[in-house]
């Protein structure tokens, strides 16, 4: 008999996400539509008054956490990710374990379903951080684990690290936090998301967000290649929350008038054949030339990591000087945002 | 010169573990062999006592092995073995290392000897949890362990994590503590172990621990195919420790007597020709339907990873909500099983 | 386009490392070329009181790096320095984080510029120990972080943790630092390098920091094959800090006068052909009949892993048994040391 396993996007169907509505602790965290305008600003506090610490070295936040287990379950690579969710928790005096080996070694790699997986660190951990490539694959562990709780005497939650192609929460919440951090957040603001857009998870979270908030006055500019844009039933949640969107495949018609811009890849794979590739390609590099007719208070933002879609090495190096290259702020606003999370579900601020 | 390794078989013969007898400071933890009836009662109490201050968030545990170090050292995969000996000791405020890249990746794994590598990692830690594939290993580490001591300012002890088919003290302990947990101990118990009891390291090690305890009144039966029983020299020792023995091919004959039944697994490859094991096969899947038949009051143990011996997902997922499985449970202690190991063996509990 | 990575020796021209000059608070450490003999002075006295602290287990050593976080960035296998570097840090009662899965199944290895790796773990970190093949590496990582400390509200530090054939500065000093432990200083003193001085990185580094000292009366012996002597650049140096200089193919001419022998590998590709190897090959391997000839209170140093360079399994157990075998306390030695380089760039001391 061939070992079965679960597919985990039935789970999109089996298991409904609570709200946060108020109250953090003992949820899993697996989508952005969890959160309500009134939750992401009690979490964005919780993380301006987190860096704030941390930049004062204040040792006081090493309690926060002091008898909280993190477990950090990655199934593939996303060194950022794991390495801001591991240092979020060690800042607030938490504890991470993850295999020694990496999972890619380990029996969990080894064809044991994810449910048990999930569930044997639950066991030793108090929330488990984790990345898997299978769309749903969040929401299969946190019906599990909701189930493993008459077993044990804990009770364990779940944060998503990424779903495949489907959600990254805390990607999302990040970047939106970046916005209200340096540009006070999207009302009457210009946002211009560049790249594949059809693909692009994090562009979708970030749009959903923005939603969210219902600002004034807010635009939203979608460029991409013809064949890569933005999905409609985003374009139509934007307009149902009255967000201005405009799209377009000419990234000079909105740069101008852009207060923000978010930066992504568009991969050559995407394409039917090189050609179409080829001749788009330009368009969507990058360039220290490009942000010559940006707003000089403008912001650029990229999720990371990079390629050549900011051109040459010398090309990033010039970028990266600019002050309004706002990525690197962007990550590590990352481990803030990811701190405020941890210590919410766990129920320690 | 071809690099010469030295066998770890032969450190059966040249290392000879300290009985506990009373004192876990400073002892190496090899072989279930150690344990006296009443080191096992001060080890539970220690476990008991951990268990409910982890329950109760209490910081205090934080102290206990606050300046101390573990090195997690895994030749071999043993997720849930690593995990919880890492959260076992940083829920008493120990510190873990490891090597980043996974030690198959590192010099350990490029034939460096085991006896270096071990020193290596006593240069730097207080106790080591060594898994490695080789029968002996952890005599070996032991050995060597208590040769560098002259040699350096502290005195590193090594706490086996499985040794290759030979013993894995911290399962057997923790399946012990859970038959405590759960049906008081093993007096007036009838405890039935399903599967390849030939083969498998953890029946044979919780079995010999039960005779240890020389209760009253007790019946271990064992139900394996055939090809697969339980060895002779463990037969014979339950004897001389008066438990009561009674082996069979056939589950229905004790299911419904048992108290506890202990599930294992049965692997093709153990069997001489396909159509052998497929005759067998089905007598050692478990299943809800399975279960029907056992006391109401009975608990199902597993060491875990589980795969089709627990028969289909669905399968898995009816038997998980069954109150009488209780392998989750069991999983869970096994943190709290190594943390009283540690607390013990580093002299601060 | 071809991804275009940036060549870390370059880095070499490009960053001028900053003299330690009394003050090593943000300073990335890089090469020993930053050490004063003052320096050496202060940071060796910051060893020996942790030394002490670590033995005396004195729990006020968890508040030096208490809210600091290092991230252990290995992209090649050092399992030592990786290990000792962590515990260090740990010792201090500061946190690590390193990527689960190992560098090498992670976005950093698979292509990302080295210069936005860094840069990422500085986003989460406040120092960052740096392994990478690449000779000038960890030249190329400060030049990035000293840019990123503009954007984010932090100022993370590099630690070299070995830059290829390059230099590895941690391991110099822990060497030095046990000359100073165990012989009081290179005043005086005969030692002797034994091996392949043309490519050992170690010997190189030693061999300049021991010349920095400017002690009376200290004889450096280098003996090699005659391919593989020390360059000709570290002798003339070494005689304009009058260090006593004598070059030689034979051990013995050396042996009965060396107070301290530092023993390296001879590595058979390094020849031309099979047949020059075998022709010197047994006068580079120490064995405790070598060792007869040694003066009775030398010790021997070597900075591991060690293979056949040491005989045979059981002439390294006899070797190991040698009081003058020093290379478990000098492994030993490598963990405060690095306690005292993280603890001091960090300003925390």
């Amino acid at each position: 008999m061939q070992d079965q396993a679960r597919e985990s996007r039935q789970f999109l169907h089996r298991y409904t996400p609570p709200p946060i509505d108020g109250s953090f602790r003992g949820k899993h965290i697996v989508t952005v539509e969890q959160f309500s305008r009134s939750d992401l600003r009690t979490l964005f506090d919780v993380v301006f008054d987190f860096r704030s610490r941390v930049t004062n070295h204040d040792r006081s936040l090493l309690d926060i956490c002091g008898s909280h287990v993190m477990a950090s379950l990655f199934y593939e690579a996303s060194t950022r990710t794991d390495m801001s969710f591991q240092a979020a928790m060690r800042r607030l005096g938490g504890r991470v374990v993850s295999a020694s080996n990496g999972v890619q070694f380990s029996s969990v790699y080894k064809g044991e379903d994810l449910a048990d997986s999930v569930r044997a660190a639950a066991c030793y951990a108090d929330v488990i951080v984790l990345r898997h490539p299978e769309v749903g694959s969040s929401y299969q562990a946190a019906y599990y684990l909701d189930q493993l709780q008459a077993r044990v005497t804990r009770q364990p939650v779940v944060i998503s690290g990424g779903d495949g192609v489907g959600e990254h929460p805390s990607q999302a919440l990040l970047d939106l936090f970046t916005l209200v951090d340096l540009k006070g957040g999207a009302a009457g603001q210009t946002i211009t998301m560049v790249g594949d857009l059809r693909n692009g998870r994090t562009v979708h979270s970030l749009a959903k967000l923005i939603g969210k908030l219902e600002t004034r006055n807010t635009t939203l500019c979608f460029v991409s290649p013809a064949a890569l844009p933005m999905p409609e039933n985003i374009i139509s949640y934007l307009k149902t929350h009255h967000i201005n969107v405009h799209e377009t495949g000419d990234l000079q018609e909105v740069l101008g008038q852009s207060d923000v811009i978010y930066w992504t890849r568009v991969q050559e794979e995407r394409f039917e054949n090189r050609a179409e590739y080829e001749a788009i390609r330009n368009d969507f590099i990058m360039t220290p030339e490009v942000m010559r007719d940006a707003k000089p208070d403008c912001i650029l933002m990229h999720p990371l990591p990079r390629k050549n879609e900011m051109g040459t090495p010398e090309q990033r190096d010039a970028l990266d000087l600019d002050p309004r290259a706002a990525y690197f702020r962007q990550m590590e606003n990352g481990m803030f945002v990811r701190m405020a999370l941890l210590a919410s579900v766990l129920g320690a601020v």
